[in-house]
């Protein structure tokens, strides 16, 4: 069985951002693995803590520190100090999660949450295609 | 066809540790996908060399480095200065891995293992999910 | 359905590039998730944009900026000084990219492509396994 639906993500600012919800809202009654895709360059998607805020602050900070805007290194700037930058960080988290599902149920453990990480400083809405495949 | 099982694996101290082996003992006879997930989100999942062991301790050194401990840049460092930095260590390199199977056959590089990355000072067991999909 | 294949890529010198072609010739026509699996510890895999030279080129800056050779920091360089800066890069990044196909259609963004990361002075052929799971 292949579960696949496309979503669009209400946008958010800058910085990392819960979207478990929206993902749970969708998931179909199989067991298997779901595989959730962002279809852009300079967002990324991750699974991490769910609870307390400032684990998402620190991730902001800590991300603006490891790939610095300030810096001569890029060539790719046309957008803004934020268009290299951006590129750089969805590598590093990665285009898609994936994730184990029992009944319909995700198999994650108890602090798991998945995140939207927006890269750029202009908020706008992100598309992600959400497949989820098993029996 | 669809396998899918919980698995335990044993406390390892603070680094990064081939469980290859443990793997390995799960894989089902099918052709397709092995997805091994992990419950937590201070600890992750990575393949990489698996015959030297320099190489992990070189990748603990190099973590280390890169997510320093001693930084001021963290808000969320209530379960000490390994709690942030680990959440960052985990999404860096992710929580789970993925590779293909073929007959029960990983069909990975002859110098490819999976690494348990455990990023905190404290030995817990880590629980993780392996899923098999295919024909 | 499941579909599986190895490829071997051409050598491609040190740096970031899309293989996305190399892709796109092998998909089969189902609904499903393409996962493309690297069977190497020192090249890796990732999804980015896919227009813009510089884009590759400032990744090639970023990450050799990020994992330094000059680095005292390694003990596993007996191939050199891009030794197990090649493993480091290989496990931020990763070894496996996955993503959505509908009817054979990759659900891509519209900039997306897929990166060959050779991490390594020395150019050589990489093996790939594509395997597509969907119906």
């Amino acid at each position: 069985m292949v579960f696949q639906k496309r979503l669009q993500l209400p946008s958010h600012s800058r910085g990392f951002h819960l979207i478990t919800s929206h993902i749970l809202n969708e998931l179909p009654e199989l067991s298997g693995v779901v595989h959730v895709f962002i279809q852009h360059t300079s967002a990324s998607l991750s699974i991490n803590e769910n609870a307390d805020p400032t684990v998402r602050m620190d991730f902001e900070t800590f991300f603006n520190h490891l790939v610095p805007e300030d810096s001569n290194l890029f060539l790719h700037t046309d957008e803004g100090p934020d268009d290299m930058t951006s590129h750089i960080k969805s590598s590093l988290l990665g285009s898609s999660v994936s994730f184990p599902i029992k009944k319909g149920i995700p198999q994650w453990g108890m602090w798991q949450g998945i995140y939207l990480c927006e890269h750029r400083n202009t908020e706008r809405k992100r598309d992600i295609v959400i497949t989820a495949i098993g029996e």
